[in-house]
């Protein structure tokens, strides 16, 4: 496998559509969701994670392959009319934008469905790795249901803890698992799961805060989505509550409790270390 | 555990929704589409089909969970504007009238993720059993697809193959399903799983086929669902093909074809020999 592990996280999304024999509709509507372009992040960390807890990253290749089919599956559904009413995504239409609601609710349905077949798949720890991709999906639709007005518990009441809640689960519990799954694909030591496992809250929390810097601080063109648009929603943001600077002091923060997990592991951790400098400064 | 084991039915449909801490509206939701009633006929089946392949009933509670979990979301989300747009549901308002479109998209996502956690928790055949229930969600998509517009391959031209294949997947595969998993979660032999795989294709269709004829035939009161629906909607329906009175002999014969699987099973299998009765003779 090459170092940067992007081509087998393709192909592996790849083979997770076309194995199936899918509905003609669905196949279509998957493959513009899926292969069309992203980061690849939640992958590329769960093979990393496994690279830097010993293991061989091919054996977290379904891992990686089903959480990036639960992020496509999630973009989808929240890019709905009903839901975040998001005409873009990576520069293109998004998926009922370019097809039809009722296709995107369908490929939504089916992208998690093919995410925890293609867990199953794991070759170690399969089950663990299924119950972490499953655990954090349901996490995740927590997060999405605080954030698009569902009520919370009644000791959850002031602002910036509902927004670390919601960040925490929208965005923090599929990488958290990224890295979880790692550990687990590599069998790892219950210390060194813990330790991946902090090292991905961390990134994930961070992650979102540049995120919402992102959507107060850039133009829709250069975001290749729509800008300034948790802003103009009214959507909680970090900048939003705790304001630009303090938000730029917390990710500086996170990128040090991040790479402070990785105190104990050698140079096999050295792609976590630059993904976590590369999250903290990029620009879109 | 009785007879019928619907008791049982409702402590696991309870248990998946209030050990998981879901966030307040996803709840609330879940329990309003989980809990409202409904024939239980998957978990039945995959309970009695456990019974008749001689395992204990108790080992296929998880599978039958999952499987009214998966039947729970796909209603939510089929009864959705963009796809059916139903507003009426076993006598009561569809899940997006009495709450949103947006909290009837994050729950049936949710009772999807919950379905393949509990499925998870079978202490028998685990992965064969998820992977059943992920497969058969998976077609069932698929066949909401063709059933809402979605392009047909090539080769499947005419109406009525049209119309089988739409009623094999988009209720077959679970009725389906429910049988294989209850004979998955007795250890079944390979031969009884192959009849018990047979007699829940014969019986997935013939349900079908029953719920077309009754949708012709039966008043909106009566069915606690909008009646003549599938006619007034231009959708393909059997009676609609094939005629009222072609229809119910295709109902009888597949009774039959159903009943025979049975055969070489004792007494043990007259539970579901007494439910392809009920099913082929029910009024709503």
């Amino acid at each position: 496998m090459e170092p940067s592990f992007l081509e087998n996280i393709e192909e592996g999304l790849r083979a997770a559509i076309e194995s199936r024999d899918l509905a003609p509709a669905i196949e279509e509507a998957a493959r513009y969701a899926l292969l069309g372009g992203g980061k690849r992040l939640r992958p590329i960390l769960t093979l990393q994670s496994c690279v830097a807890a010993g293991g061989s990253p091919a054996d977290a290749i379904p891992a990686a392959v089903a959480l990036e089919c639960i992020h496509a599956f999630s973009l989808v559904h929240d890019d709905l009319p009903a839901l975040d009413d998001d005409d873009l995504r990576r520069g293109r239409a998004t998926v009922h934008r370019a097809f039809s609601e009722s296709v995107a609710i369908l490929v939504g349905d089916s992208l998690q469905c093919i995410a925890a077949e293609v867990a199953l798949e794991s070759p170690r720890n399969t089950n663990l790795i299924a119950k972490e991709v499953l655990e954090a999906t349901r996490l995740m639709i927590d997060g999405q249901s605080y954030d698009t007005g569902g009520v919370f518990r009644a000791d959850v009441t002031d602002e910036e803890t509902r927004l670390r809640l919601i960040h925490r689960l929208k965005t923090g519990a599929l990488i958290r698992a990224a890295c979880r799954c790692g550990a687990l694909a590599a069998e790892a030591e219950e210390e060194v799961t813990a330790r991946l496992d902090r090292f991905g809250t961390a990134v994930g929390l961070m992650f979102q805060i540049v995120d919402d810097v992102l959507d107060e601080t850039q133009t829709t063109e250069h975001l290749g989505k729509t800008g300034g648009k948790d802003q103009a929603s009214g959507k909680r943001t970090f900048p939003g509550i705790v304001g630009l600077e303090a938000s730029r002091a917390e990710i500086t923060r996170l990128a040090g409790a991040a790479r402070n997990e990785l105190n104990s592991i050698g140079s096999e951790a050295d792609p976590l270390r630059e993904l976590v400098e590369f999250l903290a400064l990029r620009t879109n």
